[in-house]
């Protein structure tokens, strides 16, 4: 946290660059630095409050702010119509949990524990929920083919009604009929550690500065699309997953070095099913109610990815053990997924 | 069965829509309807008779006309030259066993008990014979790609004489080799309740029933298409196998309420891969030889639903336990998929 | 390996068709034939070679050398701009093994014994490295679709650099900091029964003339598609990798009947990883040296091959057992993918 907190000069330094009408690449790569850190605020803050409120309302707090700092800079993406850059990042939020968070922490980890044991039936329910939810990203792509289509609207709309409703159902579950299955991911945040004042206000500061980061940043992307050459489709699959979750990897990647593989995996497995179960469904009501009426229909670059990563990452998590060379395989997976879409 | 009992009276019903040259769209609706209690009855007749002939020859009835109301359906859509129906309810049985009934299985049962248990080995087992099953009907589609390739006709009859001959192997494995690992199955059905000759006179008076209301039911699926605006892949897909299944169903619900749940999963996933490596072959074999040529290559969608089906089943059955939101999660896999169906 | 010795005689029998001007189709199928034992021969003298030089550099000879003979084979075919050939003979080495080998050891020992067993945490070690190699070939044809696509060769070049990375990490792995996982396939090869002298002249006459029956294998492919109407894929993807492979699959075979599945899990599994891993990257080195492009653009029939077996192979090899029934299992895949390369 303490090398992130650097990147918080970051913010100053995008205003005044904004103010200065100064090169929009420059604002750009100063709107992403200082998101990192303030992403790892708004997270953190949550986390304080979660504990005042108990365990339950708390829970409920995470579940549904955890990857707060990327809705709101998709909600301005997909305000100002890049439509393909939000399902991009969608895309790369999933992949970028599964692959590189989990690889990261496995690496990190195992480098320092020889094979380290987690909770197999936890990872198992993780994954069978990925799976169910990649399902409802697939299906519409593979029916539809063609935006074109006038059942692409209705379908999206169906089928996010019905993730969101897993996903209320799996809030119950894991804070209410099964909380016991869950327990040793609340085990770390007994004691709060900031006053109640203390974390409304940073949760609030925090927000407000993603908010106007967000705004540079969605501006920028047209600028630096035609200055660097790089494409819209690897901004969102990859750069914006990457500055949105990059506090919450360090997370999962501490809680490995502690020996904590069931919080890492609860962070890297939870945090894409929540994309697909609640962001995704989300954004799609939103864009509707907006007027820029975003689909499911996923590009086939986009859906093999997906397909990929959660086989991998299931098949990985069945044993309920990791090691180092499991983690090079998940971050060789990204890697390769990465390259690609730089070619694209 | 109570409940589906008074669903006779659909039979003398639609029998007097039939001969009053009533509206198609009813008569469609009556067979339906009468369908399912009847293909319950040839299921339950079915196991008595079993029972009388002993283990070997019991489990090879079984096995055989389990799914004896649907093979004769899609016969008489064979007939009809309906093909494109014909390989949807395949599909449709295949995804029906495995997200609607194993899901509200898994959903009831969980509502009931927490944590579910089932043998791991079996159910791994199933799931494993499931997935050759599927790469075979999969295969063909990707090669040939198109129904005019002159290969469809050989690659369909060679596919089919393998998964017939895999199914064989398998009778011999459960009935022979390995019989003893496939206990639970049996102990449900010691003591016959009905007598040899009420067996056999309630399987031949149900089939009977079941070839006059199949013909009906047949008939009616263009009427119903032109009237309804529904797809016949949708009525392949959704409908037929709903109620060619039904009281199977029933009965995996109550084994699972019994907190038996290693015979739900043997009714699921098991009545899955007969509708794959015997029904479906069957159905290409009697195809050819009535002129009618039936080939396994099934539509990308198919292909998706059975796919992403199969793993999603692999994945959830694997760790040996079930609980109710794995119910759920099966359940919304099944209605973004018949979702889809609706659209196409 | 008595039987295969008789198959030594095809080696002075295809030289002197080669000098006699023979049919260029017998040739074929006597090099064939004579690279059967040769391979064997190249593969036990790299045994005992690797017994003498101690566990860590015999490890990593073995695992260099391991598909040395079916490298030549296609080193050659690469060589003489038949790309195609080689990238079908990467994937039939993939699913021959797989399938093929793993099929015939799962059902001969499963006939020996009812159930045997193997350490399912190396089987999900050995799986989840498969699935990230698979992920590598897969990812650059679904992202780039043609051949003419200028981003073919640094993607190409990219992923073979992340590939072949992988493999060395991996050989770290299993040669230092986790060898004591790898154990069971080290006890079986304690002794040495050759002399050092008779290990390195072995080696190198079979050697030797696996490179001259190469050439006379390669040379004949045309003529064989021509005369005998099989496609080069065919050829590719079935009858290459079965010689490249004869002798490694009867080790395999040996060891299932003596009860060590761990070691036929190894040798299957393994050697699939390796070609993907080593292999593939290697040859496209070799290409882009050599100025014959060979690119990871698989055809969608091999992708799905590919998948379907890996697949496949990690669902049953998950639950740590088997019997003959998942080996028939195996075969039955096989031989559909085998009948539908036949008739693309």
């Amino acid at each position: 946290m303490k090398y992130l907190n650097s990147l918080l000069l970051a913010i100053p330094l995008s205003i005044f660059l904004h103010l200065s009408d100064n090169s929009p690449v420059l604002i750009f790569l100063t709107a992403c630095l200082s998101i990192i850190p303030l992403s790892g605020y708004m997270g953190k803050a949550t986390e304080e409050i979660a504990i005042y409120v108990g365990p339950r309302v708390g829970g409920l707090l995470n579940a549904t702010f955890g990857n707060a700092a990327e809705l709101i800079i998709t909600i301005f993406a997909l305000k100002a119509g890049l439509l393909e850059v939000v399902k991009a990042s969608i895309t790369g939020s999933i992949i970028g949990n599964l692959l590189l968070v989990l690889g990261l922490s496995m690496l990190l980890g195992g480098f320092k524990y020889k094979t380290q044991k987690f909770n197999r039936a936890v990872a198992v329910m993780h994954t069978s929920m990925l799976l169910m939810a990649v399902t409802g990203l697939i299906i519409p792509a593979v029916f539809l083919n063609t935006h074109s289509n006038p059942a692409a609207e209705p379908l999206s709309l169906g089928v996010a009604a019905i993730l969101m409703l897993v996903y209320l159902l799996s809030l119950i579950f894991s804070l209410h009929t099964h909380k016991d299955v869950f327990r040793p991911s609340q085990e770390s945040s007994d004691k709060p550690k900031w006053s109640k004042l203390k974390s409304f206000t940073i949760l609030l500061i925090a927000t407000f500065f993603v908010v106007i980061e967000s705004e540079f940043l969605v501006a920028g992307i047209e600028p630096v699309v035609k200055t660097l050459g790089i494409s819209e489709l690897f901004i969102g699959v990859i750069v914006i997953p990457i500055i949105g979750n990059a506090a919450e990897h360090s997370t999962s990647v501490i809680m490995a070095l502690k020996n904590k593989m069931d919080i890492s995996l609860e962070i890297a497995i939870g945090s894409s099913t929540q994309i697909a179960l609640f962001v995704a469904p989300l954004l799609v009501f939103i864009g509707y109610s907006m007027g820029q009426p975003l689909d499911f229909l996923f590009t086939s670059y986009e859906l093999i990815v997906i397909i990929m990563a959660t086989v991998i990452t299931a098949i990985i998590s069945m044993d309920g053990r990791s090691n180092w060379l499991e983690g090079a395989q998940l971050l060789a997976a990204y890697s390769i997924m990465a390259l690609a879409f730089l070619f694209v």
